[in-house]
């Protein structure tokens, strides 16, 4: 465990920030209009929500007023202005903290006979409400999970590591690399989550187009559920019936409490290259993308800003002027202008195999009329990798509120995807004369399709209308996600906030399938039933 | 369709044959003593048993009486045994070849309102009696998916496909091909197997290495169950919630009718080489295998024969003497005695890449020790690569029984595994002075462990004694595996014969799990209720 204190109203770490430049504030302020309403993050204070009594709890509870607020809710933009705004109105009855698997089972006993509910915690940074209390339900017990923690088990020749489900990104690599070798999951929440969230929300990191996204280093899981225990062992392969494990990716806590995990490591690559590119237009970004990922360069990261997300970071960037000068005449003589898109890729392993790849893919963006930037855009984006979200933060002090969703879709409907998706919440507000600006980019590319994350501003206001102003946001772009036949999440997952639309995913005998699950496991929905198959709107609470 | 005739009691079509060479005789009854009772294929009559009246089927209905025993089972030993030695005592009541998924909608409510059994059938190669009707059971009818096959969907730019499920591998990679891709799933059944019976039991191909499985090709996939339709869509990824496809994945008709299939598929390699090696013993090649895995090379197919395995090859081998002389010479100045072990590499991609990778492999090879036999042994294997079962029919024909079982386990685990399973089915007849020889090869690996595939020979009797003899070591085998920790099956699936161990593969939980989604989906247990879920021992009906 770090010694840091983790923020409430705010992503990370006490003490660590990441300020917008002065440019950045200037261009928000140019398309959105003046700051509004700052939603500052000092001074929260724990609302006085009674405790409700819930017996006895067979492992640690705390009822500590700040270790309640702490885990109230997760890092969701609502999130931040629900408790910085003073909206909270709901808080764990307990937070508890169990040591073992059988804990585990004996707490969810315990809430079963007494109806109350029990939300899994990891690293709380789950952003579609997917760890939130709500107000006027029953009573509930938080169990945080970072007791069940470390390596427990190591089997050198394969390659599989046993970890409690509680362990944290930076503990996992350093138990692994200690061992020289590593498993290549890096999330944005690196730092703050996981394993079992990472697995619980089917997480895909950074560079997933090298070493997959979660379910494929997922070789056993242990699940605690009200019907008993699940022990779902570490196979390579397995044509046994269905893959059992895939129930448990994705469950959000919903069908049972991940303990234990497997997973399958690697050998530490030797090198990890990153470099940066412009190409002149999204639609060649995107053919090149998949011409990467068709032909097989052995890349294990790629990822093209739009025009809009690429003109923003050439105007927040610090590059002194005279350097800006020569990058401009440099792609002007690529014929690049404001349509020109960022591109960043990278590849890992031997230092030769690494450079093979970059050498390649460089070849091909040069022939596709991009201009190449070399290894300074890889380094500023390596140095940022987990520190980007702490900008909201600091945005929310000045007055701008700032949130991100995802989808995925085949490589046919994701230009006209970017344009309806982006279109509908860029007008989301347009009833009350506020604008939203809109940034996008690929982040994650497959055989068949990839990513697209959309990052979107607006004005804050007075707590409870801000709130209001992204719930019609979310509401406009989980519409548009639906009617562009886009999945809800390609990495957040469904939580609270996506809920409603769950049915049009997965289908009405998807969706009846996912309930018979949940009801054998869980069978008096102890376990966060306001996730995944609940179909009513908690946006606003 | 193709027009020629389904062997019955024997695989493949009837005129394809591959016979035995007089040094494979000679090698069995070194090993066995002389052949048994032969058991022929010719003149097999479908027995007289009358079809049951099921009221009227929405679809296209035969009650033929070679169709039906054409449909009475799939294509394990003992299936061969039944229909050859004439025990067949029950054969489905009707076969139905439903032309839509509302015709088999229509059958599914119209047998479970007359409390028949439905069997979905595909390519009829099930080897783990996935397919059988039993003696004894309710009314029973076969639902043979050959009218719902072809392309009926194609998504260019994302490689995207929709197949019928009941479209055979050639009709799959010939649509494929004709658009210059391909989906890259060759299992040895191919020419018979189907789309559907592949995702119906997690189908692994011969180049898994480098295509994956049929979980990684399965984009979309729809399912026909008593309960309703689930149809999952094509997306390239999706965190909203578990991967509801994998539960499709292996679900062996017991969940529903697959009736579509949306695969990926990727540009047509520009090459597929495939060479062979000696390497001094299977520890060696084992540890070779890993290394190459874990290092990425980017190989399509790794397979190493054990000791044994490789003597056999040597010893059916045509290979004339003066040949045979100089590769003993070779192997001699290379140090490979007995102990040596037969290893195949093949590597797909442009030719530059290919070669490179089959370079890389060479030399890792050659510093192991071993000696490169070259492009030889690829072609032969590339030649045979679908027709090694027609070898099963000649020897039962000949008065010895042959047999395969599969499974795979972390690299930890393979070496003792091997030498557990093996022994335990080289003398699980020894109560009865009968041998049985046992040959092993590793056909699939992963970066955390490796598949295990038995071939086993013992003497033929009379039918009903053969029978007894293969399911004692059948029994034998499915311990073995289970007190080895190894899992039931790579890629033959659960079926009938797997099932009284299936609670020891998943545990109690997980069985329960799987039957409660069973119950969800076939409330009245329509569909082919014997597998998965069925603990009896059927393996001498």
């Amino acid at each position: 465990m770090t010694a840091r204190q983790r923020r409430i109203g705010g992503w990370g770490y006490e003490g660590e920030t990441m300020e917008p430049s002065l440019a950045q504030m200037v261009w928000l302020e140019t398309r959105l209009g003046p700051p509004g309403t700052p939603l500052r993050g000092d001074n929260i204070a724990a609302p006085r929500v009674p405790a409700r009594r819930l017996g006895d709890l067979p492992a640690p509870v705390s009822l500590d007023a700040r270790d309640r607020l702490a885990h109230a809710r997760g890092q969701g933009l609502a999130d931040m202005i629900v408790l910085r705004g003073g909206l909270t109105g709901a808080l764990p009855d307990a937070v508890c903290r169990p040591t073992t698997p059988d804990e585990v089972q004996g707490v969810l006993r315990a809430c079963a006979s007494v109806g109350a509910h029990v939300i899994p915690w990891g690293g709380g940074t789950s952003v579609t409400g997917g760890v939130n209390v709500l107000r006027g339900d029953a009573p509930t017990v938080t169990l945080d999970l970072e007791n069940l923690s470390g390596l427990s088990a190591f089997d050198e020749l394969s390659g599989l590591a046993t970890f409690g489900a509680g362990t944290r990104g930076p503990d996992v690599e350093s138990a692994l690399g200690a061992r020289g070798l590593t498993l290549g999951h890096f999330p944005q929440s690196w730092e703050l989550s996981t394993l079992g969230g990472w697995v619980a929300t089917r997480s895909a990191g950074q560079q997933s187009l090298g070493y997959g996204g979660i379910e494929a280093m997922t070789a056993g899981v242990e699940l605690v559920a009200p019907a008993g225990r699940l022990d779902l062992r570490a196979w390579p392969a397995s044509a046994a019936g269905p893959d059992l494990r895939q129930l448990v990716l994705g469950s959000e806590g919903r069908l049972g409490v991940i303990t234990r995990v497997t997973v399958r490591a690697r050998p530490r690559p030797e090198a990890h290259l990153v470099e940066g590119a412009l190409v002149p237009s999204f639609d060649v970004g995107a053919h090149l993308l998949r011409t990467l990922v068709r032909q097989g360069v052995p890349l294990d990261m790629l990822r093209l800003s739009d025009a809009a997300e690429t003109q923003a970071s050439l105007a927040a960037d610090a590059t002194p002027t005279i350097l800006r000068h020569l990058l401009k005449r440099y792609l002007g003589l690529r014929g690049i202008g404001d349509e020109g898109c960022f591109l960043l890729f990278g590849a890992s392993g031997s230092r030769r195999a690494a450079r093979a790849a970059i050498w390649q893919t460089r070849r091909m963006a040069w022939r596709e009329g991009g201009a190449l930037l070399g290894a300074g855009p890889g380094r500023h984006w390596l140095r940022d990798r987990y520190r980007r979200p702490y900008l909201r933060e600091a945005l929310l002090d000045r007055g701008y509120a700032t949130d991100t969703l995802e989808t995925a879709l085949p490589w046919s409907a994701l230009a006209a995807a970017r344009e309806r998706v982006g279109s509908a919440i860029a007008g989301a507000l347009a009833d009350t004369g506020e604008r939203v600006v809109v940034l996008c980019h690929v982040s994650h590319v497959y055989l068949d399709g990839a990513s697209l994350y959309f990052t979107f501003f607006f004005r804050s206001a007075a707590a409870q209308e801000t709130l209001r102003r992204w719930a019609t946001i979310k509401r406009t772009a989980n519409a548009s996600l639906v009617s562009a036949g886009a999945t809800l999440s390609h990495h957040h997952g469904v939580g609270q906030w996506h809920a409603p639309a769950y049915e049009a995913e997965v289908g009405l005998q998807g969706r009846a399938l996912m309930a018979a699950m949940a009801r054998h496991l869980d069978p008096q929905a102890v376990l966060n039933p306001h996730v995944l198959l609940d179909a009513r709107d908690h946006m606003e609470e």
